[in-house]
């Protein structure tokens, strides 16, 4: 799966995902109203709101991007009814050819990260049947518990040919409370990254690694020494856009071959008819105004990396 | 929500929670094969035998526990299907009166946690409703991403009275990798234990905080250091049983009033009839030798703790 991401990328020349963030607040009007006239304001109702807007987006940007990245927990806030869009939003991007990113951040020790693994990347036993669940392409985790957590998502990895991004340095303002602490004079977030590399050899596609790692947009230093100490690993760069990141910040991330970084932005685009920039385009034409950020996006980012 | 699990664990006389992670190769196999007939060899299937199973061992026990503790990898594994076997499990318990912990080690950054923390303690706003998602009393936090990413859990729990359980020290064989590191001389375990005392502070029930701490029962050296750094933190204590902890180990966990402390058993309990040493049950009464084994574990842990 990262050959195909890595080829998708050269192909739409274009190192962005889309993040399918969906929060009410961003749903245009209509959509909701169409929802709850048909369901109720229940859990399905906005499970229904999220499904039709995520699939307006899709159906507008899918041409122009190689993968989504759908925020699971924007999903589960609604409960079943909630992972019901998520999976219907999964599978449409799939039909779309598009590589799913479930940003899902899970993480756990032996057999239950194993049970996350197959959940998300690939397939459970049932009786003599192998049945998969959500079926994302990649998936992201956290690396907090160390080898045991990991190496089962590496494992369904290299069966399925599916790839995780780990955690390494997130964007938020205090994600340095623990990750930048140093340890014999290196802050933790290189530590992890050395573990990402290491892990990574053992799963190798064509040129880069099944195993990724996330490096936030906003910390453009620590990606110039984390793309070093990783040289194999696809990074995933939150923090572009509506976190601060601007396109010349990126270059760091990349490597020499242009490639080697895929930069996520979710309410930038999602919900980009709400910015005065895009506003022109309205409610209604709310996919639209998202095409246009996206065509702006990798405007800005392939002018950064002089691929225009 | 702090103050129902003391009050439960102070009747019960039973500082103990069973854990709730179902595997397929622990159910009998008079339930897969109903199951199967019903739904065939899918994830429905698989989803109702857990279910079942569940719902078994919960009628058998639910007088002698205060609490228990579903693993959601496990249904997650079988997709949707199994996040409605979650969701039934924890409702079932609810209406059993027992406290529910999710064990989900969510945690991401600002509205993404809000979300998570919604999702399952809180409840979504949808139009002018305010609806509950998966309804958990408890929630496993990881604390990776540092204060950004746990807030947000707290100001949930604080409005709706429920409670989280920071993972701190992990009872798996490489939670040392990262949380043992040296940061000033001081293990990184003890840095994210002085963060769930400061953040519990803001949070406090009549004597322990809504906000605890994970630490296994496979380190109880470092279970001293953390109960003194965390005094009004209850701490969760996976690795107790199948993972090697046994209860004299668990002293240090507790407090001098023998509280703060509730320990968790998974396999111990659920599969209990497929040990020797209950193997008299046979498959077909195996939520009887759940209860027997329940019954050991209270008589092991109030004998270490001289309260039987």
């Amino acid at each position: 799966m990262i050959n195909k991401l890595v080829e998708k990328i050269k192909k739409t020349n274009a190192p962005i995902v889309v993040g399918l963030d969906p929060m009410l607040k961003y749903i245009p009007e209509q959509i909701q109203k169409r929802a709850f006239e048909e369901y109720g304001e229940t859990l399905k109702g906005a499970g229904e709101a999220i499904w039709q807007y995520n699939k307006g987006i899709v159906d507008a940007v899918y041409d122009l991007i190689p993968a989504v990245k759908p925020q699971i927990a924007m999903y589960e806030q609604f409960g079943i009814e909630g992972m019901i869009a998520y999976q219907k939003t999964v599978d449409y991007c799939k039909e779309k050819d598009l590589v799913v990113i479930g940003d899902i951040k899970r993480g756990d020790i032996g057999s239950t990260s194993e049970a996350y693994a197959v959940g998300h990347l690939g397939r459970a036993k049932v009786g003599s049947s192998r049945l998969s669940g959500f079926g994302e392409d990649f998936a992201t985790v956290n690396p907090y518990l160390g080898s045991d957590g990991v190496k089962p998502f590496i494992d369904v990895c290299r069966e399925e040919k599916k790839g995780i991004f780990v955690l390494v340095k997130t964007s938020n303002p205090s994600s340095g409370e623990f990750q930048d602490r140093l340890i014999d004079g290196r802050p933790l977030y290189e530590l992890v990254g050395e573990k990402v590399a290491q892990w990574g050899e053992e799963a190798m596609g064509d040129s880069y690694s099944y195993v990724g790692a996330v490096v936030g947009a906003t910390y453009p230093e620590m990606g110039a020494v984390l793309r070093k100490i990783m040289p194999k690993a696809y990074i995933l760069v939150p923090g572009y856009g509506a976190q601060g990141g601007k396109g010349a910040d990126l270059l760091p991330f990349f490597n020499e071959d242009g490639l080697g970084a895929i930069v996520n932005s979710s309410r930038g685009i999602i919900a980009a008819y709400q910015q005065e920039k895009y506003a022109q385009f309205g409610a209604a034409n709310y996919a639209d105004a998202s095409r246009q950020a996206v065509l702006d996006m990798i405007d800005d980012i392939s002018t950064a990396l002089g691929t225009k």
